[in-house]
């Protein structure tokens, strides 16, 4: 249905209009009754739906309607599978449309950048690749439903510690290639009909009045031309923020946000046509939802869990697997172990936390899927409200354990240890649970470990261990997928979409995480996660892109379909993978980029290509990527703008960011320059660097040096030559005063300057 | 004698006065013959006297003439023995005297942040405190016999690379408790005559225009009453320069300098007491330098090798001493192998490369030093030239070392690898010599390796070696000092005043160094050396501070004299230290701080105390440390002032930065609070933790909450309540109107806000 979106601002009393920029309760926008402007919804969350109930507290706390509960965002990432994230995102939308919902908070795209930070579950990835490929994914399958989507936190929401207050400071370049680029894809891409600016400050203003981040960027530069919404409380001073590009202030500030725009317009500090543009740019999508919505929509709930089971079983990742203990022969007795096989944490705290459909149960799962005639023992292992370790537990657990052929172990973060609102201090388990895993290892070397978490801990225990899997937050159909994966149903395709470092302090941000008072510096810059570990050299415990297989690949054939480019062309790079084993399987191939050398800092490798393929045994597939300037590109804040390096770089090709396989290069010609002036303090190293400028140099240099034989001779002396050159190569065209004996003046220092910037034109 | 300086100066024509301002020539500062101010001469170096003969080149390069080669500043470091480098300081001191020469060209207190700077051989070490401590006895020594010093290079030069241009961005915090912080104490303990400003600009200022530095710093905080020079070429605008506080342009610029203040003078806009200002610095030094020259000074040249000797001794560090491979059996034959056993490297490149008294032989010492009947093979091993293997010379290695019953191998950097001018790229040894170690340990187990070099290389090869001797580079007398510590007839005492990493890599720099263009971002802040590796966890290959010994040292007995102070107070810490082995033997005791829990960021331990005592054997003393505020003290940059937060601190006492050996706590008090204002940005949080302003708080959620039954539900539902208190903890009082159901106003904020600041009053 087409709208005329001007003629109806035009109709629209100022006091309508200043309404539509704030909420009307927790969940909706206003409407206008009168003109047909109806009030839509707009709920959390982006693994499942929570639509508060009508008499719920509209604070955003208490139960929601049922939903089927999807992997939480962490485990969605690890499948590295753009096109079943898309399938959740239409689910996801049909379930809105059932609920009336126009709009889907969600999904995140913060960068994991500590893994202290309690919201890192809801978030995809420490690599701003990886990050926007499935949040622009999930939004395309969203939308596709005629829903909404609200692309979250924008931008650099790191932590939850002050989240509130603290003001990110972090560098532009770093700002560019890391944490804003996890949004541009997304946006870009797909469009996400609204984004949710962050609560924080970015570099001194709040994000919710950040005119860079809202108006310039998102806007200007990436075309966004849905609204802004604030996150839930995150409005400072209201007219500031809607001038620098933020539509709707969320949840209802009940007249005190509207008072504040109205007084502004009638006093002309803010202008009518800006209240409009937001106002149209609100209108605009509030009816797209409403003009969207399917009449008597529904969906089905055992379609859904079963599509939430295979993604958690694409997104669970196994990290160890000695001696080949998985997957478990299904006519074993197993003992199972730990309560959270039958109270599996399966889903996040805080306001993602949704009211699924139904729930497995881990331990139930398994007894289903083993054969009927072994003995599944279970034993509880340890408590979940607290830490303290309970010796008649792990005696229970030793013996099922002993008594069994092997012992499978749940453990990981219960609730209390990772939430949105507050960060984690320290990456252990609980106290209970380590001494858990330590007991029963003592009595059981068949031991296989499955992780129940949002984000990485640290396992000083991963030695005594022959199997582990990371289960992360599997949603409501974790026990089937846990299951199947155990016993080898389904052949485990996860790979880590993010670094696990062998200990907290380890970390690139540990030194300055979370910051002092209100102030948060980023001054590991663009060195986040695995770019850090790998250019530090520094061994994680499980590096990014790391995951295993129950089968066997090989990568053969990379091949580069021009190996010297311009900047301005794209290059087609294939390689051929083969499943070597005996079982049928997923692969996913990873390309990341290097600068072979570079006049700026580069991390060793970044990510620029994957690709997810399932091959049956001996079969092979050719695997394309397409790189493009940005695959090269750093981001030059001189220029402001994305700038290739002439030279070389590297395509490398691998299992993950730890064990690539192949490797070659090619040339990359930048079609723009950068020609710095030359002053007083051009450097003579830099004169003879350059093309246009040494011939003017050397010439100048010959000339002192007929005037200067003790100079001329102290750079022929053997002993000194090499210092001499040395210390020539950095020195100022206004320090040759310091060492010619009176023979330069300042009118031959201008002239010689002079002479050098003509050369160049 | 004393002079009446205003009086000439009133005497002084403006040119005479302006060309005060710069030097004669090289080495020459002007004088006034009519007036009777002499030209006096400055000279290198900080390790040995360069004095520049006649026929010279007058660029600074050629041969000097000769003096005593004392270790380099390295060396020195490594001793932690103030009263030897005090002694060291008096026989420069008194060569400078017979020379003729005014004002000696150092010490150079300049913070090891890399190990690749290329002039780290001429700094003291990574930590401020030390560095600051060895600079402080250096200058005492030297200016007792009426010879000034010039502390440089001053401030933040920390590399050779693009030294003239660089732009070091250090944060203010950093600058102060590392960079200046190791100047500071040096200039207020032993008021050096001059300072000597470094070339590269700091935060975005030439340091030789920086009047931050020169003036509000060095002057008015410090106290210093001497001249600063610039460094030889440092001078960008001369008459901002002169504003800033920097006196005295060398080399001469023929003119140039002088014009520009002339015109700047005549033109008004640099006024002539400015001008009077710096001729009043630089009279009063220049007439010190003149009126303390001792007529037909000299000094003993067998005394001072004997000295230099002691020193190279005191500072070279046995790092390794695998069973007891050291000392050498003066009965055993032992196999020397390598170049600079007989050519030895014992001094760096640059401007401090000085013309010894004499050369120590290492070999011919070692048969000195050995019994009339051993035989001491020699092999040359490898080229010094190059970093070609070459076998034949290998096979010659390898044949001595079998032959005999231990091999000594003389490895290092050769002068190539290390200068002033540039930065290494890589912490290699030469391949060739690499090799040679690889080889000999295959034919020889009993090895030991002695190092020649100015900063810390990697060592692969190290498990394959058992003694390892660090020479540094030990001056003109280095062979008698290495063959006694070898022989046992000098018990090793020297320790690490830097960190050896075990990779590049490692290094806290690594990923910033040496910068971007004209930009270098010391993004590492104060985790500089060991406050990194150890804050890292982060294993080095050999800690701060750490040293062998031939014989063994107990610690016990530490006692705290308060136990609760104030910051203004001081506080005494004794320890008992007890030599356990069988020689008399010297040990460096370190004194670390720990703040146990702070608000700031701060390093895990900081030095703030160091003895060195010599104890025979079974002997003990106490070892008596005095702590004051600034032991205990971050920089708060708001403050703009040492701060010391009021809480425990631990002190620890050990061998080294990774061995201590006694820990206890105290609890200071600070006199000083920082109470900022409370503002609608203040957190629900921060007023609960504030003692003052919690009760005003609490009245005002009770009353919140009358009004909102919802909120306070969910405040004690237990699924919510943790992460509801979290969220409420961080959310600052604007944002109460998001979530209070229209109940709060923009006047019971402002009311708020006004009731909570009036309460701290």
């Amino acid at each position: 249905m087409k709208r005329d979106i001007d003629a109806l601002i035009e109709q629209m009393t100022l006091e309508e209009k200043v309404g539509m920029c704030s909420g009307l309760d927790f969940w909706y926008l206003k409407g206008v009754e009168r003109l047909g402007i109806p009030s839509i919804m707009v709920t959390d969350g982006p693994h499942g739906l929570r639509k508060q109930a009508q008499d719920a507290d509209h604070l955003g706390l208490s139960n929601s309607v049922p939903a089927t509960c999807f992997p939480s965002a962490v485990g969605l990432a690890s499948s590295w599978d753009r096109q079943l994230i898309e399938k959740v995102g239409v689910a996801l939308g049909e379930e809105a449309q059932a609920e009336k919902v126009g709009v889907l908070l969600g999904p995140g795209a913060n960068i994991k950048r500590s893994p202290l930070c309690g919201r890192n579950f809801e978030y995809f990835s420490e690599d701003p690749y990886l990050s926007s490929e499935i949040a622009a994914s999930h939004i395309k399958g969203v939308q596709s439903q005629g829903v909404g989507t609200s692309l979250k936190h924008f931008a650099v929401n790191n932590q939850e510690h002050r989240r509130m207050t603290t003001d990110a400071i972090v560098d532009e370049r770093t700002l560019r290639e890391i944490y804003l680029a996890s949004f541009e894809n997304a946006v870009k891409k797909s469009e996400p009909w609204t984004v949710m600016c962050s609560y924080n400050k970015v570099n001194g203003e709040f994000a919710a009045e950040n005119k860079t981040l809202l108006t310039d960027i998102l806007r200007d530069e990436w075309g966004f031309e849905g609204f802004v919404v604030s996150d839930w409380g995150a409005v400072n001073e209201r007219v500031d923020g809607l001038e620098a590009g933020l539509e709707l202030e969320m949840p209802a500030s009940f007249g005190l946000g509207d008072g504040k725009i109205l007084e502004a317009v009638k006093s002309g500090k803010l202008s009518v046509e800006k209240l409009d543009r937001a106002v149209a740019r609100l209108l605009r999508i509030i009816f797209m939802a409403f003009d969207n919505q399917k009449e008597n929509a529904s969906y089905d709930k055992d379609d859904h869990h079963q599509l939430a089971k295979q993604v958690a079983s694409e997104g669970m990742v196994l990290l160890k697997n000695e001696d080949e203990i998985l997957p478990l022969a299904k006519d074993k007795n197993v003992a199972v172990i730990g309560s959270f096989a039958t109270q599996p944490r399966y889903q996040g705290g805080g306001s993602s936390h949704i009211n699924p459909t139904k729930l497995d149960d881990i331990y139930e799962e398994m007894k289903q899927t083993a054969n009927e005639e072994v003995t599944i023992a279970y034993a509880q292992g340890y408590h979940l409200n607290n830490d303290e370790v309970d010796d008649q537990l792990i005696e229970e657990a030793k013996k099922v354990a002993i008594e069994s052929e092997v012992a499978v172990l749940f453990v990981g973060l219960p609730d209390r240890y990772e939430s949105e609102g507050y960060d984690r201090t320290h990456m252990h388990i609980p106290e209970n649970q380590q001494h858990l895993i330590e007991a029963v290892a003592k009595v059981q070397p068949n031991l296989v470990v499955v992780l129940s978490n949002g984000a990485p801990i640290e396992m000083p225990w991963l030695p005594h261990v022959k199997g582990l899997l990371e289960g992360y937050l599997g949603g409501q159909a974790l026990g089937g997928a846990i299951a199947e994966l155990l016993y080898g149903d389904v052949n485990p395709s996860g790979k880590l979409a993010e670094t696990f470092p062998v200990k907290l302090s380890d970390n690139p941000s540990y030194l300055y995480f979370p910051g002092e008072g209100d102030r948060v510096e980023y001054r590991e810059g663009l060195f986040v996660g695995y770019r850090y570990y790998d250019t530090k050299e520094l061994q994680p415990l499980f590096p990014f892109g790391y995951g295993l297989s129950y089968t066997s690949f090989e990568y053969s054939n990379l091949t580069i379909t021009n190996r010297k480019i311009q900047d301005t062309d794209s290059v087609t790079v294939n390689v051929t993978v083969k499943n070597t084993g005996s079982i049928t399987g997923k692969e996913i191939v990873q390309l990341y980029v290097n600068d072979v050398e570079s006049m700026v800092a580069r991390p060793e490798k970044e990510l620029k290509g994957f690709e997810k393929v399932e091959l049956d045994p001996g079969e092979e597939k050719v695997v394309t990527f397409t790189l493009d300037k940005r695959s090269f590109a750093y981001y030059n804040v001189e220029m402001k703008d994305w700038h290739v390096e002439t030279g070389e770089f590297a395509i490398l090709v691998g299992k993950s960011s730890r064990d690539i396989v192949l490797k070659d290069t090619l040339k990359v010609t930048s079609t723009t320059s950068i020609t710095p002036v030359v002053d007083r303090n051009t450097t003579v190293g830099d004169l003879l660097a350059d093309p246009d400028l040494a011939p003017v140099a050397i010439e100048f240099q010959k000339e002192m040096n007929k005037n200067n034989p003790l100079l001329e001779a102290a750079q022929d002396n053997e002993e000194t030559g090499e210092m001499m050159e040395a210390m020539m190569k950095y020195i100022p065209l206004r320090a040759i005063a310091n060492f010619s004996m009176g023979n330069f003046t300042e009118e031959m220092l201008q002239d010689l300057i002079k002479k050098l910037n003509d050369a160049r034109r």
